[in-house]
């Protein structure tokens, strides 16, 4: 069950002036399931995005990435749930492609204007026909205020729908930004995560865009895993509709910050909301020479199964610990000057268990439903945050039952 | 449950020549249970042995290291289960010292000649003067034919005792090796893996002896994982007690072949025998430009939870391999050349599944307890063979209540 984590309420999410969503019921896995989304775009909008460094990328990944590249901006998002289009070879390139021509006959717009988004089972031939013959009654349902909805219908092993939404001042002027994402299992994005759509009404210029989804991915998505599995179809976009407050370098940073925060918000409902998650635990590892050997560390600790099955057994078998810390690859690392701490306990120092740490100590902290792994290098002034989730039967459950 | 994996018959493992093996309870964890082993090699023994690459390698893998490079030979091998001395700092490497010391004032040796062993929980103290009074009822029991006993003895959460022997012929004269194992969770040796002790009556210099066993666990333990967890007392130890037959070059090539095999055999059996195991699978990678990157890709499919619980689940949901060849690290990989099969049957090629695939024939090979998955990359000529096991249920009842 989802830890700490509930949907938003169907009012919180904010309509962003510039941005209709229009849902349908297209029958791509099973009827009367709503898992077709169209977004439409005003002419002014720009679209920035991120997306996942899978070598074997969905043929979605491919489409959305050239028509970006296209440079003739983007005035609609189509996202299917049901099948990712993943591992489809030409006939998945050709039928991301056909669906993007049939949204922009819909919408009288270029078919490089259109990017697709597909997610669910890899492998599967993707079934066009529905999609398209689902296309018009997403078109009917455009609405600004329909983001709830929206999060609904792209959940997939979802158990809560995710959505976040910021209204901060920029120069006396409102500036409003709403966020969805969807993702459980197969998570540990890299540039990007399964499915995250942030929409701003500001109007920023597409390569300060880029910039600024970037920095917000490297900060929230790039910073959770559940499984250690990083999914074919990842993307993080960022759509600016432009009919409000410009950004520019002079007001860049607080828009940064409110992009960022909507973006760690929906990450961390991931990782809340992970495949049979019990426990959300934030690993922060301090005092390294630099982010990336915080980071492998981190990774170490967040991918153990050994130390993931102890979280979900609240039991503070935390040698475990020490040695995802010791065979993290970090090869002149001295673990006699490191220290690891779970929430405030010290658990170990000097290369062992630390005088003062008791165990009851350590199973109090074990038994919360939010924990934080702390580990000290005290060999640099670098810094990682990452967050992930317990492993338990559910996981097993979920995954060994997904395609049935 | 153990996949196709039995116990070794109690006369199927023959007496190595100047090797003696002694058992004892020393209720280290509990009482009751046989847990501490003495092994006693002639004076003409050499010894050799490759141990854990984790930085928070366990106080006996210190001192073990310590003593073989002190160069005075070995004439004790002692190994307790129960307790792991690992993270547990200057105290930990003191109590194995002291280990070695009651060893050898037992046997009359130098303390240096004497390598010290632990398995168990991780940064919990030795309880030293349990192991110390333990030792002269291992001493009592010291005895060429006591090998079934010992593999018994170095068990944890194994289910199945692990040993092998072979006899060969090596210029018309008898060579005996034995090997026994133990291990089935935090297993992805690198170097070694959790205590493996393979003995013969072969003479072999201790430069050439350490050649051979980095060879032999190079195509064996290094080549297994279960959960991606290195230990931190992973250690494969290579006795030659010297009794029989010299080795040199001129013999070597069978002598390694025999030791490879029976390092091979062990390693497989700790992964037939992994927690909570219910398939056995061999991953081969071909047609890669070196070793390095065929292991890479093979690692990432047998540490992938989602492949591994697909496996658990008799599910040919078998686009998640294809997930994991692309994320596995190797940038400029085609992945429309390579091609996936399981066992026999070709299930992807051109970038998708292949038009000949039918899912029946992918069900009927997941169904098996033995498995075989083979990616062609089609980039060179290198290859690399791991051997791994699923993820079911077990594994997270298994390592959720370990400790209690």
């Amino acid at each position: 069950m989802p830890v700490g984590l509930h949907p938003p309420a169907a009012n919180a999410l904010l309509p962003v002036d510039g941005v209709a969503l229009g849902i349908a019921e297209a029958g791509i896995k099973k009827a009367g399931r709503r898992d077709l989304l169209l977004m439409q775009l005003a002419p002014s909008a720009t679209v920035a995005g991120v997306f996942t460094q899978n070598r074997f990328c969905a043929a979605p990944v491919t489409v959305a990435r050239e028509h970006l590249a296209a440079g003739k901006g983007a005035r609609a998002l189509v996202v299917n749930t049901g099948n990712a289009n993943a591992g489809t070879g030409e006939s998945g390139l050709a039928a991301a492609r056909a669906t993007c021509t049939a949204t922009a006959t819909l919408l009288g717009c270029d078919a490089e204007q259109v990017l697709p988004y597909s997610t669910g089972v890899i492998m599967e031939p993707l079934p066009l026909e529905k999609i398209i013959a689902g296309l018009p009654q997403a078109k009917a349902d455009l609405k600004a205020d329909n983001w709830h909805a929206a999060a609904h219908a792209i959940m997939t092993t979802d158990i809560v729908a995710k959505g976040v939404s910021r209204r901060i001042e920029i120069g006396g002027k409102s500036v409003t930004i709403t966020g969805i994402a969807k993702g459980s299992g197969m998570i540990r994005p890299n540039m990007a995560t399964m499915l995250g759509y942030i929409a701003t009404d500001a109007a920023v210029p597409q390569a300060m865009l880029q910039e600024i989804v970037k920095q917000a991915a490297d900060a929230s998505f790039n910073c959770i895993t559940v499984d250690g599995d990083t999914s074919t179809n990842d993307a993080l976009m960022l759509i600016a509709s432009g009919v409000g407050t410009a950004i520019d370098e002079s007001n860049r940073e607080p828009f940064q910050s409110a992009v960022t925060e909507v973006a760690t918000l929906l990450a961390q409902a991931i990782v809340r909301d992970g495949e049979g998650a019990t426990k959300f635990i934030t690993i922060r590892v301090e005092g390294g020479r630099d982010n990336a050997e915080c980071r492998q560390i981190g990774y170490a600790i967040a991918h153990s199964p050994l130390i993931k099955t102890a979280f979900f057994a609240s039991d503070p078998n935390l040698g475990r610990i020490l040695a995802a810390i010791g065979y993290a690859g970090v090869g002149d690392l001295d673990v006699a000057k490191l220290k690891l701490y779970l929430d405030d306990v010290l658990v170990a120092e000097n290369g062992g268990r630390a005088a003062s740490y008791l165990e009851e100590e350590g199973q109090r902290v074990m038994k919360q439903e939010d924990i934080t792994v702390r580990v000290t290098l005290a060999r640099g002034d670098a810094a990682a945050t990452l967050w992930t989730c317990d492993f338990s039967y559910d996981y097993v459950k979920i995954n060994a039952s997904y395609r049935s």
